[in-house]
């Protein structure tokens, strides 16, 4: 981006686009919002991918085959977000509730993504 | 609490009485969520307010003040718990979306909390 520093509306612009390019199996698309030394955490306590390379692996496993959608609006604190999804595996009958963290660069690539979910937070779907 | 490892339930716990401690302007009740040497950066970018002290001082500042209540559900990922909440000042016509990240200790308290929120997240309520 032109801008010296990532504003609130490319951090949240940048939250609908990771939900829409993950839901549409676009793996490049969803690498290309990443940092060269951009790092994943997902869900947290898992091991964590760093570089481009180690994110397009994993995002390859699993790009396309849930659908991911905000709950909520992405929240914005400086150069960093979080907002609240809920991601529904295809063909399966239940709803991941989980939630990103995001710290951007100053060129607005995400430097770091955590995610917040486990077994506790998959419920039935519909409730 | 008893066990050695806070559990979901216990996390979830932690963020709706967070939730009604604060509206509630109960600042001790507020502080004994955190661990003795537990931090604090609300919003994130601001000072970090470290130690109960501290953190009772921070507290004591707006306890009451606001209407604080959870949207959509905690989620939890081993010791760590995040959620979003809306935050309504008493007799403003604002809401403050806002999200906190908690990190537990064995103890079952909060180690280090950090709020997203920012003056463009604050909006009109209703929208």
């Amino acid at each position: 981006m032109a801008d010296a520093k990532p504003d609130a509306e490319h951090i949240r612009s940048v939250f609908e686009r990771y939900c829409a390019l993950l839901t549409a199996g676009d793996v490049e698309g969803v690498v290309a919002l990443y940092a060269e030394q951009g790092s994943v955490e997902d869900p947290i306590g898992s091991p964590v991918h760093r570089g481009r390379d180690a994110i397009r692996a994993f995002y390859a496993a699993s790009a396309g085959s849930v659908a991911l959608e905000l709950e909520g609006r992405p929240r914005v604190a400086g150069n960093e977000g979080a907002c609240g999804m809920l991601a529904r595996p295809k063909g399966a009958t239940v709803v991941i509730e989980t939630l990103d963290t995001m710290i951007f660069d100053d060129d607005g690539l995400i430097r770091e993504m955590r995610a917040y979910w486990s077994p506790e937070t998959i419920r039935p779907d519909p409730a």
